[in-house]
């Protein structure tokens, strides 16, 4: 299965609905804790959601765009949100995070795309060259590695509480891989 | 962390709304499609998830606290919704789990479950003796355990589509480790 946008848009529209079914108002004890030190929880990761909105997806976007492969992206700071998050909810983030993506989504569409804007090329300063067809991709898959990272977390919290059954608990037994 | 029946329920009781926001109305690029040959669709996902709450979670639960290790439980058939789902939407498997969780969680809220019910113990057919804390955790990391499935089931879809961004999104990397 190729990229295919209205597909990507259709899974980054969900996003906030489904991270706030699954987090707002969950005790922290689900919502606070991490995998061990240097690891994020539900809560960081929802802050670094809200980072991405604001400089990577759509700004990288729009310099594709602008300046093709002749101007590199911005590195993405990996821990923005342990300054921007400080003090702020969870319900804060989840609110926060669907007003940014919505405008986002209202933003992409209004570029009105066609099948030769997706195959233009920019260039990111660790990978190299990638198409604007790979960026709109990789926003939902970002989107779904770090759902699959908080369910991950989340179940973590569990791990001596499910006795023998964690030999059944896949979960359980994901390395955890996303990084960085 | 040790199991917290509240903490349980909390985790429960959002499951059905967090797969509604995700699956409901999305392409079926993203919903039928499996991992290759023996995998899960999210669509089947859902149908494990009913034949759980019909046969597994609250069957277990009375089973113990009726004859404790003196009976085991009846086996889970993993292969249940090939059947049981045949000829349905995605859509109605959506309102079926919702209602068959809701009615679960009625049926488990009722039971006024206190520290030393949580403490009896049962006897599973192939992990042997498990407590019903055991069991009620397990239950919660089962919906963790498919949700970080469906997450990687979807991204598997555009595993070309991001080209060389595979590389930073981890949800790519994760070998699967949800059967059995």
């Amino acid at each position: 299965m190729q990229h295919n946008l209205q597909d990507t848009i259709s899974v980054l529209t969900r996003t906030p609905a489904v991270l706030d079914a699954l987090l707002r108002g969950l005790p922290e004890t689900w919502t606070l804790q991490n995998e061990g030190e240097k690891t994020w929880s539900a809560f960081d990761i929802v802050g670094h959601l809200i980072h991405g909105e604001r400089t990577d997806w759509m700004p990288r976007t729009k310099r594709i765009l602008q300046f093709g492969e002749t101007k590199a992206f911005e590195p993405f700071d990996r821990h923005a949100q342990e300054r921007e998050s400080q003090g702020k909810t969870l319900a804060q983030l989840l609110d926060e995070f669907a007003r940014v993506r919505a405008e986002n989504l209202n933003e992409l569409r209004a570029l009105n795309l066609e099948p030769e804007d997706l195959a233009r090329r920019g260039l990111h300063p660790a990978l190299g060259v990638v198409t604007l067809s790979q960026l709109l991709a990789t926003w939902a898959v970002h989107d779904l590695t770090h759902l699959h990272q908080i369910s991950r977390v989340m179940a973590h919290q569990y791990r001596e509480g499910v006795g023998p059954w964690s030999a059944y608990l896949g979960v359980l037994h994901c390395a955890g891989h996303s990084a960085p």
